[in-house]
């Protein structure tokens, strides 16, 4: 009885978990990035391995640097009339949108199940993106320690958090210990010069896939609105989930003929960091707005969709927030 | 009639080319590392984007180190007996078995067509696994340039070959500009002092599946002999696909319940450094089997499959290996 009972509440809150995905295809390609010369450096020795020969390395010669990676999924059957991208935030790789750290399936999951192709990427400088010598192409790199994302993604409250173990009230991120060590594990370094890397090769990944839907969380969403001013065309949707900046302010007309969604999860105003970073991103839409364009903006706990911190995709409830992009995705006629 | 033709002849060459793959379940996790204290270093200032807010990094703190990326797919129907692991060699990430450079399938479409549920990993140090501050944790890092492959992995022949974009006869690894372009992309850079920690992540990870067959290349090969060194019980068989190096010699018997399987591509005795290597894995199996263990030794070459780059998994002719691969497996009872 109790198990029945459980199973029809699990089929009634999420009517495909369990259901095999089906993929017509799916792979992994590398777009973008450009040459650089490097000479004048020593050359290097080493054994690699036990049972192994002596290896010279001269670190002298050409490298491509700034290519990006990206896997992509198509599901049968499809619904999306587009593509769907998946951008992920600073600190962060493609993960960001597979398994949850408490392993729930993730955004990828939900969006293949209802029939996008989708493109997940890791971003220049990260993941299977590769990096380049620093400080030589890239800027040397900031690392973050495991305080940072708690007390920074509104996960804890405020300064202080991590090392008493609190949390903001009602937060949805899993922070038992081995969950919030599965996320840091995700956490990658960051190069402060590759902006103009990272912009071209998501050019170069939407001029090779076409005109898509992109959905772009943190670093991304700042990204995707700058890639979005420069090639508005390869844009058939643009979601933004807390995005960490904007596009430039001058240049907003070229936005206007893309549908826009901005989303930004709670504790924002409290915040004396995300609260100016939305109001920057309000600016920019008002902007958008001015030149004709269309930008929704949702703020989730008006919605009645409560607790979430910066990394939406990774909380408990994150689900209700991919509900929310679907329905507004299936509104703009993009899903069928 | 022609495309008729066409059609049959890829359905005989290639019985599963473009079947949709059905999921069971797929995702991702990490596993292993270890934690870290930082201290001492100055905050890190930085505005991080247009229409963003300052952001102030403080770099000390604890750390989460030498944590290991896996990602897993699960066909439907399973014929697989065990789990089937896919490690991938030096200054390379999981992206070794997934599509090619040239845009065919890898080696990962090739045995989740065959229904073994797979995993593809990114060693510590590179890829999804991130990376840890250098030199403070991991040593510097060392980068490949372009040439280094093409002249180190047998695809040139010789030194100088990159720079006359000459190979070695019947070379099976697609070398025109595009894929080796974006092979180059693939590439990451290798610290060299995190063997521990790699043996660590990879025990982690068979401990968290359970007992595998696991396919090695390269550095993966010297590492996949070393971690079954330790727990030969995660084991149920190994196949080494050009193995960099070795395990312990003095270790040797405790290999001795795994069946294995060690594979070496064309040109390997022509050159200097691999013959070298090939001679070291050659005596190393000799000692696991004066122990009472069984390898199988399989000159590719010498089985009519020629032309082999050290990256098999990539040439034109890498289905043939995998098959050969599988039918191993299969004859280990591990395939039904």
């Amino acid at each position: 009885m109790r198990s029945a009972g459980l199973l029809a509440w699990l089929c009634l809150a999420a009517p495909a978990l369990a259901q095999p995905i089906t993929l017509d295809r799916f792979g992994s390609f590398h777009v973008g990035g450009r040459q650089v010369e490097i000479s004048g450096k020593p050359v290097i020795e080493y054994l690699p391995t036990v049972g192994g020969a002596p290896l010279r390395i001269d670190p002298n010669g050409t490298y491509v640097v700034g290519g990006m990676y990206a896997q992509f999924m198509v599901p049968a059957p499809m619904r999306g009339q587009v593509p769907l991208m998946l951008w992920h935030g600073a600190y962060l790789t493609g993960v960001t949108y597979e398994t949850t750290p408490d392993g729930r399936e993730g955004w990828l999951h939900f969006f293949l199940r209802r029939g996008w192709a989708t493109y997940v990427t890791d971003a220049v400088e990260r993941g299977r993106s590769g990096t380049a010598m620093s400080p030589d192409i890239f800027s040397p790199p900031v690392f973050l320690p495991s305080f940072n994302p708690w007390e920074r993604f509104r996960i804890g409250d405020g300064a202080g958090s991590f090392a008493r173990g609190t949390t903001l009230p009602g937060n949805q991120f899993p922070t038992d210990r081995e969950s919030y060590t599965a996320f840091m594990r995700q956490v990658v370094p960051r190069y402060l010069n590759t902006d103009e890397d990272v912009i071209a090769a998501y050019i170069a990944l939407l001029e090779r896939v076409g005109p898509s839907a992109v959905v772009a969380h943190s670093q991304g969403g700042a990204f995707a609105w700058q890639v979005a001013q420069r090639r508005p065309d390869l844009f058939r949707a643009l979601v933004l989930v807390e995005p960490a900046g904007t596009g430039v302010e001058t240049d907003a007309a070229k936005l206007k003929d893309i549908p826009q969604l901005l989303i930004y999860g709670d504790y924002v105003d409290a915040d004396p960091r995300w609260s100016v970073i939305r109001r920057n991103a309000r600016r920019f839409s008002d902007a958008i707005r001015a030149a004709g364009g269309q930008v929704e903006d949702v703020d989730l706990p008006s919605r009645g969709i409560r607790g979430n911190s910066h990394m939406i995709m990774m909380d408990r409830n994150g689900d209700e927030t991919a509900q929310l992009i679907q329905d507004w995705l299936a509104g703009r006629g993009l899903w069928r």
